[in-house]
């Protein structure tokens, strides 16, 4: 198939090179789009030396599948030009999307169906996608119906330069030097920023709505109620996420690690004896999201559990969750 | 006063020195005690240098306050033999008698009363120090029936020497070499560690346990329903909290804002506009506790509240308070 990237040097954009090979997506043409200032350069890729191509409708649309992995105004400008009827198919990671009720929000593993015979699907939020991995498949099983949710989200969360700044800002504040910030609203190393993407009216953060927004729109359950912190912190690229959630109908610990343990795209890490919990040393890198710390909730009783879920902010949250839907597709 | 402390060479005893030079303590004599290895030693201190001593119950005695910055088991050994009558007052900063219930546990601002004519008083956990400054002056005003805890904790936690291994690991990080770990259970440069203190039989760690069991004892309130997930993050001396409460009585935002401002040793820094809300970065070696990103809870409506504390783990949560429940006693 003929493979289109847009945005293919960026962090999610280089991942998703990485993924289409390590899964063996069958790319007979990878073509690799990105802003005139990198055109004509070439780039070594999973599959061999790559020339970047100044980005274009016309180009785009001779693909058969296109991954969008730049800005939501880029996608708001030009995915529906790209994938009318004639054109390719659209795979969108940023938010252009996401709340359009004529394009699927997918999660491969609890709504896959959704992207069947569609040409334009909307990949969710990073945060959304690792927190859904574990809530829908109990969602399922036992009905949730409260969840509060506090995010640890990775520098990645802000692309390449994120996690260039997060080291940058670590090696000045070990040198005792000021630690300078741009990509993020304040410096990022050694501190902690409760501020994802931009505030709303209700005190929000939009970061903090997406994941209500999504969830109900994925898990197809619009009457799920859910809060969220969104908390930026110095790790590189996994993102993990405190949970709390009340329930439908009764659940033990042993009854949820159970369902998560049949879960695809799930790994039960929960074995507190041997210090095994998930963490960012260990999900990064991985396609499996890591769940542990599976408890009774000591505020909703045998309705209620506590879960941490981590899982890599670049793979699950991005690159791999947007083949995975690629794959239903062929 | 003759003021003794013991545990002198640790972060939270070198900050009980400086808190006690800052806020004007009246001290006459200040000996400092630590283990043999650094007795006969001299420091420099606030006070000007000071030639360590090795403990002993005698000599501790002899001193008007004794602050016990040292491990449980050491207190639990000693502190009733250095406060029964005729030595001297102990204001011990570990768990060994915080749940004891002959014993006050208080944090000044909230149940400061419950020191007075006390010779042994326990100090809270951080973490619940921390917290309780949003959480109490709250609770006073419409009950906390539900409070669901995520906390991000800092090296500090571990003492001065997990700053140490927080700062090693870094540089071990940046210098892409494997990173060490003896202070925590694992490496802790750009990662997450959601295990502080021990595991309990219900999958809850000690340190999460101790933030229920000390806040319902602070407050006077057994009834107060609270879950905690305890995660210890790369920062070096700040706690933050993202707390979900549901109240008993409605309570807007607003109305939160000004319970807060009016309650004494708490800071309200809620300016998402102006990209004020609580950090480690402006938090740190601070006094006060920061409080913000208040809002409604999307799970509780009208009688729930969403917010984020962070303060700094060695002044609040630590020699701060242990100082501020000797003002009351003098």
């Amino acid at each position: 198939m003929r493979i289109g990237i847009v945005g293919a040097t960026g962090a999610v954009g280089q991942e998703t090179i990485q993924v289409l090979k390590d899964r063996r997506f069958p790319v007979t043409e990878l073509h690799l789009f990105a802003s005139e200032r990198s055109a004509g350069k070439t780039t070594e890729t999973a599959f061999g030396p790559v020339t970047i191509e100044a980005f274009s409708v016309e180009a785009t649309r001779a693909m058969d599948i296109v991954f969008l992995a730049v800005s939501g105004d880029f996608a708001k400008e030009f995915a529906h030009a790209i994938s009318s009827p004639g054109g390719a198919i659209v795979i969108d990671n940023s938010s252009a999307f996401r709340y359009d009720d004529a394009v699927p929000l997918v999660v491969p593993e609890i709504n896959g169906r959704r992207a069947l015979g569609q040409t334009l699907i909307a990949n969710p939020n990073c945060t959304t996608a690792i927190l859904l991995m574990a809530l829908a498949p109990l969602h399922a099983e036992v009905g949730v119906k409260r969840a509060i949710v506090s995010t640890y989200q990775a520098a990645s969360g802000a692309g390449a330069e994120g996690m260039t700044e997060l080291a940058a800002g670590a090696r000045e504040f070990l040198a005792g030097q000021p630690v300078t910030a741009s990509k993020f609203a304040h410096p990022l190393a050694f501190n902690l920023i409760p501020h994802i993407d931009s505030f709303q009216d209700n005190g929000y953060t939009r970061e903090e709505m997406k994941v209500l927004w999504e969830t109900r729109k994925i898990m197809e359950a619009p009457e799920v109620l859910l809060s969220c912190t969104a908390v930026r912190v110095p790790t590189m690229r996994a993102h993990a996420e405190a949970v709390t959630i009340e329930t439908l109908r009764p659940i033990t610990p042993a009854a949820a690690r159970a369902v998560l343990a049949e879960a695809a795209g799930v790994q039960v890490v929960d074995d507190p004896a041997a210090k095994l919990y998930p963490m960012p040393l260990t999900a990064s890198t991985k396609y499996d999201v890591e769940v542990g710390r599976i408890r009774e909730s000591l505020v909703f009783g045998d309705t209620g559990l506590d879960f941490f879920v981590c899982g890599d902010q670049l793979l699950k949250g991005a690159a791999l969750n947007t083949v995975q839907i690629a794959e239903i597709l062929i």
